[in-house]
């Protein structure tokens, strides 16, 4: 059987680091997905946050880290591919092929808003070009796709695609995912093109294809431009979560609860403000709520349990 | 005419810092108000904020400080004694006997979970005990009655309650307000016991004295314990404000709204979790949403005096 945690966090940027600090202060069995790296706060220095006076966002990672760590928290650097509601409760893939069970989730996967910034991507949106395979998958069956990005979304996205499309290229100047994962997508037959970067998508009307720098061209019907990790709307897809009036952020309560039971958020998912004192605001209380969910499954489980002793 | 701001913060906590930095980021006229060493963090050692390994509270409220007059807040250590509507504006009373207006403001007061913790306190509260001036001192008209704490809430309760009691004795070991206010209080006649402590509060079913630690009684009718600043019920009482369902916090919603149009609320005073994430958090979204309301408040003024001209 897979191993149960209490709360799993999705995302080790602020959100999610203040979050297992929280849940494991709370002794519940917690552990935390996501890479460092590809938070948002990385790259930053950081003035407006209370109360450190100027700090690089990579310092305060790690710390945190260290800190969630100190009480408990596990940590596996590594995205999650996919989430399954099961019962009660959720069963995760990560990149290697590791599977967990979750009493509680905690999605704080900030936002990814990366635009690949090249002719045609604009006009060509919902006209053949999707950042969302999981959204959009389905439009592009016995056609020929591309699939732009070197993290798990895309490489994630290009193993689901192999399944109805009928061919599908892989893009990126380089790979940056657990080699499980790029290994199960060379399986698949999906065609790996490293080293290569996108200079334009081509057609009128829709996709007809899509230019390389280096000059090759590539007949393809769908460009999927999936830059970041598994985003929230992937993550909508596959669960029915609910998101805000502006489609784009998830929706949540004071208590940082979604419509799912069970399922909380917090952070740049939530929506704007995208600050670290928000993001570790929501964390907090996420965090708290999670564990005594997850608490309370437990209780209701053993009750249960005694019942039909 | 009274300086006007377009934020005036109650409280100098953690909650009121963030929310003082994210305003002042946004070029609003911002005054942040409080003593730092009330704040509840003072004498924290904090582990579980992200992202600091170990620190004290006072460094970091010291840290805090320095952050929101970097970006242009201004600061004066002072209570606030009375909130008055005034049109779409707030007229603000401090210690010292100043006043200033303000477009919108941010509570953050934090919580004072202050008892005195003598015998009677506890069986007579309801029946002359009480912990709000401004919510019960109307009870007491024409009777004698004591005040205990040394902070703004009590001293400035004994100067409101002058005006209706027979007598009002002021009662703390040490007194911890601006010299103005204490003055005030004693031109009103209220008599200020120093170094004096309270024993038990006397009676049956109702209040009729009090005992001081040296023998001294006292016979009184009322006893108000003060002793934190003035908290959120007595702001509660002048401004009209929502309390939640526990009539213990202030009601927000998740943009920090109150019931009241342009009063914000940030930290402990609007609920558990009482910790520092949930107060930063809740104070950057409370000061980016107070700076925006008092702009479009100042842009409708500017709007109907054109109209008028
Ligand atoms: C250049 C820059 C400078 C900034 N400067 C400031 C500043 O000075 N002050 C400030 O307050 N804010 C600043 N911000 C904003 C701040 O970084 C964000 O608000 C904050 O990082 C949000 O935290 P988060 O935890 O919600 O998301 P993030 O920090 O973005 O973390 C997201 C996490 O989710 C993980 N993840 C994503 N998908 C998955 C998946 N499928 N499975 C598992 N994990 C996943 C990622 O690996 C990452 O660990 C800045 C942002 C940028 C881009
Ligand atoms: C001993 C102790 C240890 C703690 N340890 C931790 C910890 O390790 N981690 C954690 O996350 N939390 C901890 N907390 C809780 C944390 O300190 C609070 O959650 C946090 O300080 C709340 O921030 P705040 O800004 O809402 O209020 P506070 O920090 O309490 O600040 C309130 C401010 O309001 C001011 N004020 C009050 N009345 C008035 C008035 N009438 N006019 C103007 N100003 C006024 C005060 O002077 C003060 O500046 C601890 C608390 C205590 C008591």
């Amino acid at each position: 059987m897979n191993r149960i945690y209490d709360v799993v966090i999705l995302g080790s940027g602020p959100g999610g680091i203040q979050a297992a600090i929280h849940a494991s202060r709370k002794k519940a069995d917690v552990l935390m997905l996501g890479r460092m790296h590809k938070s948002s706060l990385f790259w930053a220095h950081v003035e407006n946050f209370c109360c450190q006076l100027k700090i690089t966002g990579e310092e305060m990672l790690e710390t945190g880290k260290m800190q969630a760590e100190n009480f408990g928290t596990e940590i596996i650097e590594e995205d999650v591919l996919s989430i399954l509601p099961q019962g009660k409760h959720f069963q995760l893939t990560i990149e290697s092929g590791r599977t967990f069970t979750a009493r509680s989730l905690v999605l704080a996967t900030g936002t990814s808003r990366n635009r690949l910034g090249v002719p045609g991507e604009k006009e060509l949106l919902g006209k053949g070009v999707s950042y969302c395979v999981e959204c959009d998958g389905g439009f592009f069956r016995n056609e020929p796709v591309a699939v732009v990005g070197g993290q798990s979304a895309a490489v994630g996205g290009s193993v689901t695609l192999s399944h109805t499309a009928s061919k599908v290229w892989l893009i990126n100047d380089r790979f940056d995912v657990a080699p499980e994962l790029l290994a199960q997508a060379r399986e698949q037959g999906v065609t790996i093109l490293e080293n290569a970067e996108v200079a334009a998508i081509e057609g009128e009307n829709a996709v007809t294809g899509l230019q390389l720098k280096d000059g090759t061209r590539l007949d393809v019907a769908g460009v999927f431009i999936e830059l970041g990790a598994k985003g929230v709307l992937e993550l909508a897809a596959t669960l029915g979560l609910e998101l805000d009036e502006t489609m784009k952020y998830v929706q949540t309560d004071k208590k940082q609860r979604t419509n799912i039971p069970g399922v909380y958020a917090a952070g740049d998912i939530c929506g704007p403000p995208l600050q670290i004192a928000k993001a570790v605001g929501e964390g907090c209380v996420a965090g708290i709520e999670a564990a005594s969910y997850s608490k309370r499954l437990k209780t209701a489980q053993t009750d249960a349990d005694k019942e039909t002793d």
